[in-house]
């Protein structure tokens, strides 16, 4: 893990940009003598275009104690493009604008290599930053593409619990992994999410292992997430990761 | 309304039984200067074998300097049976046990008489209690039969907020008149609820023409929801009645 720059944000918050190999992240971390939890944010890809989403969410970690870090997702921002997933896009797009169907083979040919691919790096991260003397434990994952945060929380017993968003095409294949997932979960659907199936988002949070599991179904679309949203799941970090 | 009796609890707390009509119920205020708002507290019948339950969600109404009321269900408790009723509920257990449908006859049966008895009986207790000095508004609505508050809900513009726990039979027409509901609610599914029908649930929610809705669906049984979802339902409360 290479820091490649350093910069102080609003109540002595630290801001680092770093790499990891090839794959650029940025690490919030709040002013804190004994080492803090970690919060590990999802996003839809894009650092660049999604920073300023992303430092209001990493600010509403840090005033709660914990270190918040994000890496950007395979094929996305500045990272090379994948193929495979170009092409998938390109079919889902077809599709959509033809009112056909979204197949199970697009829907793989576009979600697996970003879940193959990232979730390694989630946990290539997750070694190097509980390396650090700062960072301690317990650790949560937060929104993304769902299919990665499943996948990952059935591989990495270091994530204590998890908000997930229902807001993205979900492989067949991690619907059954659902089912070995324990961790904790906070699960968000919004109701009228226009690229999202609501049945398979519900199928979804019905195949989760979990014993504790809570889905917040809210009215509107996908960016429509409401703001009290965003306290309950401080609630839901704070009952799990304190 | 008549007053019955009267009874001080914790942090000066006033526990009064009344009676209105022939509808006994209980009205429980906190220590105020000013008008306080007030919720109206739904339960599944039997004001006697409720009250413990009563008393702990009355006071943390209180805490949050609520008033808060509830009145006995028509044909529970001390009051007379209602024929039909019992026979629907003898037919549905029958129906349970032999493992046959639940038919919409046997649900319109057992709920309608209720609903429509019900109704007018809180608008009752709302006319009385909002002629009390030490009650204003807003009004919330929590808990009881799913059918009763959601046909409150259309008819009695003063109720604000309702939190609804889908726990129970939903008769068609009811469904139907969900379209017509525009409060603010927060619906609460037991997701595994053993005497509950999940999809049924789940179009109840997706029928409400409310603007802003919220389902927080939870693993577990009907007498299961989680302890956390009760400060969730007072934050709810929170931002639409103060």
């Amino acid at each position: 893990m290479h820091f490649t720059s350093e910069k102080r944000l609003e109540d002595g918050v630290l801001e680092r940009e770093f790499t990891l190999g090839e794959v650029p992240g940025i690490l919030w971390t709040p002013e804190s003598a004994a080492p803090v939890p970690l919060i590990l944010m999802g996003h839809p890809g894009g650092l660049g275009r999604m920073h300023p989403r992303l430092v209001a969410r990493a600010l509403s970690c840090t005033a709660e104690g914990y270190a918040a870090v994000t890496i950007e997702l395979p094929g996305a921002g500045d990272r090379p493009r994948l193929a495979v997933v170009d092409e998938a896009r390109a079919d889902l797009q077809r599709a959509l604008k033809a009112g056909e169907p979204v197949t199970d083979d697009i829907v793989d040919r576009l979600v697996l290599p970003l879940v193959e691919k990232a979730v390694p790096e989630w946990q290539a991260t997750l070694d190097a930053l509980l390396a650090l003397p700062g960072i301690g434990g317990p650790v949560g994952f937060s929104g993304g593409v769902i299919a990665i945060a499943t996948r990952l929380a059935v591989v990495e017993p270091r994530v204590d619990a998890a908000v997930l968003f229902a807001g993205s095409y979900v492989p067949r294949g991690i619907l059954e992994e659902a089912r070995q997932v324990t961790t904790p979960l906070l699960v968000l659907l919004q109701w009228d999410d226009e690229g999202n199936d609501r049945q398979q988002a519900l199928d979804l949070f019905d195949a989760f292992g979990s014993k504790e599991k809570t889905l917040h179904a809210n009215l509107g679309g996908h960016t429509g997430v409401p703001r009290f949203e965003g306290d309950d799941a401080s609630r839901f970090f704070a009952r799990h990761l304190k």
